[in-house]
Order: structure tokens, then sequence, then C-alpha cells
């Protein structure tokens, strides 16, 4: 029988799940913290909600839901005649999987407009599906952890995301190096050579700096049609390390000038904190998202090196696409895949709870219902614990104990029953001694307590 | 422009989802407890996988997802000519949408057999999707919630989840009727009036007992080709309430002794707890699912009739359907839509904790940046705390404070700035006093600790 699941789709199994749990349980701490509300959207959207948001590539790779019943009759036939593949999927299917969270995100703020108050903060943290071609840490379908604050232009959500960033990394034990730009110094830069009909282009291979190097970039630039000054004015931009240096570059353009003071009162917010010094100005960042158009951040490790596993950015409007008020924001968002594979490389996730259970395990058959009594007891006070079932050698007991990590053993034989007591053995220590129920219940619960500090 | 969400599924704003959140928190906090291990599949299976598992209906029900590229290369010409949709779909979709958790584990269960050690107790809390046609209370996509043991047959898991049923129910404030009957009696029913051939239209009547009532059962078997003798002695079985009465008009048959039997070991394990008189032997009680094969239960609320908010059963063998060894078990669902509706019915999520937040407002620009500095120290407490914009007018941000329910402001101005203090607002009881940062703090924490006692 062929089992399997689709390629590029993972089951995640108890161990795995607790750990990814933790990931997910931080990031949204600090969102409730940071006072973002939490909203869910459904998996699927209708088509027309998707399509045409994510460019050409983003439409290929939208997961289609085929339409219910007899869906080939609302096809033209000579679309079917012709077996027009792309022509069509408009008749065949109207709704669409998740491709992000921001566009249904936007959707949502039109939609659900006289609900929310400005500025709106909002967290989602859901699966969203693309078919990219699987490989090593790229998969069909894959959590997103973002975090968007619409309706205001105050640059303290800069500086907020920026902390959040900090704060989250800092309780999962990552080191990060967090980078801030702003798009409109890479207007002002592409207005500077006379290119900025070029904007995007040259922004897309600014953004590739780090895998191709400068002379990449140039060859990209030459492609873009840009001559050798052009060209030349450019890499001078790419090679600037402070603000100033930039402010000086690019004065003579208004998002020069804007891109610079925004920067700084970016900073600003941050005086008197530690980010103060950590964050760093990086001109060259550009990041990929068409729709940025102020501010620009993003987090690598600085441990393992991945590409960036946190990343963000202003935006002027994102609601327009769906006919609804401008309503411009700040985003940012976790790559919490990443985030996981960066955490096993560092073995920072071995040690997480796993919750480990107490297991009671009966000598005889005829103890089986006194184990059913102590287990009621033990539940009853908070203790994550089980019985094995009736009619097993001790021997496969102790084996099923040991392989789901029993931290305590409570054995009962006809001693315990008779003496109304318990056998109870600590499985990291080995330590074993004969107690009652409240004595039980009290070593177990010192013991949880004394882990947890 | 056309904006919506597909019909049958939902947006879920903070307010509903908190609510959702406290009851599948509360719901897997007793799954955890009772030693059940999380897992998670994905939201895509192969469609081999899922056909035939769930009857046409439920085939016709599966979401289908389109292939990707060009999908329609690979359809034979005369399928596409003749538009037969129903051929047409394994030419174009591999892949659909999870329609239970059930299915997933037993393929799961198959797939990773020599990673789980039985007996195996999993749980798992995820979305599902039905193409059926949306009504109130009825939804294309919906979470399950399903606890399952597999690879033991011991009785005690059916006592332990009619336990579960009851503690998180009564954790949620609902009064419930909780339900047992035993398949096997059904069986031996219809062995006795000689139509076990019949087995599963005869359980399919019974199960609508309640609502079409003993003569639309009737109409049922006659349907069915029963005659008067046989459709007699099926009234007679649901008519009979006691365990002793059933036992002596099933002792004939083996299945009837051993179910009997099976139920009086349920309450057997149920001795000493308050369920050995609150659980009721129901012998009407049939389940639609078709692979029960020993115990039923079922879950209704006393306060709002809405049908079953849980229920479940043990079967023998699941994973067979994947060729896997047979691996029989014990299996429950929470079903968690109904149950919100009845907690909203009866008002028990009104005061659901929305971690309401900390506003700091500020009467001019220049003390913004303070703010700013006061929200860090609020954060670094564990405040869930924001700060409004600057630029706004008091009345702008108060009418604010109030819509997103702040708990308490704090308001900054030119006193409260020069002395370092902080004015300090209570917005239930209207109390305000200034204080400094650190007071603010004693006061906010101490109010949250009051609240969660």
């Amino acid at each position: 029988m062929n089992i399997g699941i689709p390629k590029g789709t993972r089951d995640f199994g108890p161990e795995e799940l607790y750990k990814r749990r933790y990931i997910f349980n931080t990031i949204q701490k600090y969102f409730e913290l940071y006072s973002y509300l939490p909203i869910e959207t459904p998996s699927m959207e209708n088509l027309d909600t998707l399509l045409g948001k994510y460019g050409d590539e983003g439409d290929q790779l939208l997961f289609k839901v085929l339409n219910n019943g007899d869906y080939l009759k609302k096809v033209p036939d000579n679309i079917l005649s012709e077996k027009d593949s792309q022509k069509a999927t408009s008749h065949l299917s109207k709704r669409g999987l998740r491709y992000d969270l921001t566009i249904p995100f936007a959707r949502y703020a039109v939609m659900h407009r006289h609900e929310i108050n400005l500025p709106f903060k909002r967290y989602q943290i859901q699966p969203v599906w693309r078919a990219d071609r699987p490989q090593k840490g790229r998969y069909q379908e894959f959590y997103q952890c973002d975090a968007d604050v619409i309706g205001s232009d105050s640059l303290q959500y800069e500086a907020e995301c920026i902390l959040l960033f900090d704060k989250v990394f800092a309780e999962l034990g990552l080191e990060v190096d967090i980078r801030i730009n702003n798009r409109k110094l890479l207007s002002a830069l592409c207005q500077k050579v006379g290119a900025h009909d070029k904007l995007s282009g040259i922004t897309t291979a600014i953004d590739k700096l780090d895998k191709i190097g400068l002379d990449g970039v140039r060859n990209i630039l030459v492609k873009e049609n840009l001559n050798d000054d052009q060209i030349n004015t450019i890499e001078q931009y790419l090679k600037t390390g402070s603000l100033d240096e930039i402010l000086q570059m690019l004065q003579e353009q208004e998002e020069g000038r804007q891109g610079v003071n925004e920067i700084n009162k970016v900073f600003d917010f941050l005086q008197g904190t530690p980010l103060a010094n950590k964050l760093t100005f990086d001109p060259t960042l550009a990041r990929g998202l068409s729709y940025y158009t102020g501010a620009i951040i993003e987090v690598r490790s600085t441990q393992v090196s991945i590409g960036s596993i946190g990343g963000g950015g202003r935006y002027n409007n994102l609601t327009a696409l769906f006919g609804g008020e401008e309503l411009g924001g700040m985003g940012i968002s976790f790559g919490a895949e990443r985030i996981y594979d960066v955490m096993e490389e560092l073995q920072l996730l071995d040690q997480t709870e796993m919750n480990a259970p107490v297991l009671i395990l009966t000598l005889d058959d005829k103890y089986h219902a006194y184990g059913f009594e102590i287990l009621q007891q033990l539940r009853a006070q908070g203790i994550r614990s089980d019985l094995y079932p009736a009619g097993a050698k001790m021997k496969k007991q102790m084996k099923y104990a040991n392989s789901i990590n029993a931290k305590y053993i409570l054995i009962l034989g006809p001693e315990e029953w008779e003496k109304k007591e318990i056998a109870i053995k600590n499985m990291v220590t080995g330590h074993q001694s004969n107690v009652d129920i409240h004595n039980a219940v009290r070593i177990i619960l010192e013991k949880t307590e004394e882990e947890s500090t």
C-alpha cells in the first residue's frame, strides 16, 4: 500500500511539537506583552483576494482548491479542448490556500474596519501554503508569526518592533544582529542617479549583495542598462557606512533627508535601552518585499549562517488593494521554521520541557484497580500521570516507563496494597522508597517545583 | 470591489479568539494531564489516504487541491470532452484537505510505527475542512479536539475518557449528561432478531431515535425489510432501561454478555468517583461513526439543546486501512464549536480574560519620549502595555483607551514629567493618583494578582 504524505509537508511528533510550541509560545508571549491582539483568518481565501498580490511567480505557487460538485460543467469547451490550464483555473477553482498572513490581514482590516480601533495592533500565528519546490528547510506548509500595527506613522513602532525582536531572541537564547535601513534612502539614491524608474530592479540587485557580492550587483545593474557613472554612485553608496555620510551623499533628495531623519528618530527612541548600541544602520539592507516604503529591519543569527530569521518594515498603504481607506503601518515577521533549525543546531531545544509523566505500574492484575484510584488522586493534584494497563509483565512495564521518559514510577504490589502504600522510584536518581499517597504527591510536586526554579 | 471570504469560513477577531483559546486551552490542559501526547499532521493529505474512508458522501465533501503547473495536460482527452468531473478528479488533484483527525492519525500511526510506544496516547487539536452546505453552526473549516489511545484493549481507557469529559466540562462550567453504551449490544440485538447483515442500517435507525422518535425508527426498520417480530424485539430493547434487563434479553448472544460485562467493568473502574452515579447506561445510544466496535460514549449539555458536545468510542482496528498491524483503541472528540455556542448562550465566556492592557497617554508631544521610557519599564515587569502615538488630543487618546478596554491609564503631563511621576487612573473605579514608576508598577501588579485569585 502506498502510504505517505504530500512532499514538502510534515508530521510533527510529540517531541518536535513541544519544541515548536516553545518557540511559538515565546513569540506569542511577547506579542501579547507588547499589546498586539490576536486574529485568525480562514485557511482558504477567495482566489480574487490572493491572485495578483504576490507577482506572477506567487500566482503560480498558490494552492488552488478545486470547486466541489460537477466542476467541469462550467468550463468553456474550447478551454478544455485546448487543455489551457491557465485559463481553466478561474473556472475550476474559486478558493485558494493562504499564501502569507499579510494579504489576509489587509483584507481583514478592510472588511472589519468598523470593528477595529486605530492604531490597530494585530498578531497572527498560522500556517501558510506555497507550492514551492520542496528542499531542505523549505516546505509547502509552514507557519508564519506576524505582528503589524496599522493606522499610525509613528516611528515608535519601528523602535518597538526592534525591541520585540531583541527580547524574543534573547529569551530564546539566540545571539542576533539586528539591522535597519530605510527604503527612502534607496529611493533617493535612484533619484540621485536619475533612475527612479528602476527602483525595483536596483532594490532587488542590492538585496542580493550578501549572496553575490559587489561584482554580482554591478553585473545586474549593467543588465538594467545603468551606465558606469550611475553604477559607480550606487557602489559608492553601498560602501558608505555611517548615517552622516549617507546624509551628505543624499541631502539634495527630500527622501534622502527624510530617510536619515527617520532612522535617527528610531535611534532616539532607543536611547537608554541596550539597543541604542546593538542596532546597526546598514545602507545595503534592501529586503525582498515590494510593498515596503519606509524603515526596513532584518535579523540574523550571529551563530548559525542561515539567512534572516526575522524581518519587517513600514508600508504606506496595504489596504488600498481591497478598496479600503489608506492604512499604512509597520509589520514584522519571525521566521519560526528557521529559528527552529538554528536552535536545533545550537542544541538549545534539547532541554525543552516535555512534561514528563509519572507512571503507575502493577505487580499483578489484582492491584490494577488500586492503581486506577491512585491515578485519579495524582491527576486531581495536577500531576501528569498514567497507569499501565493490566496484564503485562513488570519488564514490559518498565520498558514502557523508560520509553515515555517517566520521571517517577509508582509500583504497586502485595505489600503496598496491604499497607495502602506506594513504592516510588525516582527514574533520574534511581532512589526508591515506600510512602503513602500524600507523601508521594509531595515528593513529585516538590521535585517539579525544584525543576522550575 | 468584491471583498469577502469563502462561505462557511470565518474570521476570528481578538475577542472571539480569546474565548476560543480558553476552550482549547482547557481541553489541552486535561489531555496533557491525562498523559496524552500532542501530534500535528499536515493540512493536506494524499487523496489516496482520504478517499473511501468517509463513505460516498464524505468523498464528495472532501476539498481537493488542484495540481500545480499544467494540470490539464495529464487528463485523458475523452474525460475532458465528456466533462466527466468525477473521473477527472484523480487526474487533476492528488491532494486533499484533512476531513477529520482520525484517518490522519491512523496513517500517522502506521507510518511512524517504529517511533511510538504502545499503548500510544495522542491528542490533536487542528482544523478540518468539509464542503458541507454552510448553515448556522456548520462550517467548512472548523476545529476538532481529539484524544485517542491505541494498542491496548484495557477498559481503563473507557473510564479515563469518561473522567476526562467530566473534568473538562466541569472546568468549563457546563452541566452535562454522559451516556455509555456498547456496540456489541447492538450487534447482539441484530443477531437475536436474525438480521446481523442489517447491523449498519439498524444502528443508523436507532441513532435517529432522539430526533424521529420510536415511530420514526419503526418506519426505517420497515424499509429495511424487517418483519413485525423483529421490529417488536428491537422496540422492546429500546424501551429497556437497566443493564440487568439487557443481559436477560441478550444473554444467549456472546456479544450480549460481552457488552454488558464491558459496561460493568467501566462502572467498576469508576467506583469511588462521582461518575459512578453520574454516568448513564443508555441502550439506545448508537453514534453515527461506522468504525466503533465496543464502548460508545456521548456527552450532551443539560442546559442548552444542541446535540452532542462530545463523544467517542472503541474501535477494533483503524490502522489496517493503511496496511499496518492491527491496532485497536479508544478515542474521544470534543465538539469545540458547539461547546463555544453553548457557553456563549449561557454567557459563560463574557468574563474571559482579555488580558486588558495598560495605556500611556501624553498631554503633549514633548512627554512622548518619557512615555516610551515608562513603557519599557512596564513591559520589563511583564505588564501588557502600550503608548498612544504622539500628536493626538487627550480626548482622542481617552476614547482609544476605552475602546481597547485599558484597565489603567497612565497620564504624562508637565507636572509628572518634572517630578518624574505618573498620573495613574484605574479605569474601573475611576480612582486617580500621582505616583512614581515603582508604585505604578506595584499598583498594577497588585491589581492583577488580586484578579487572578
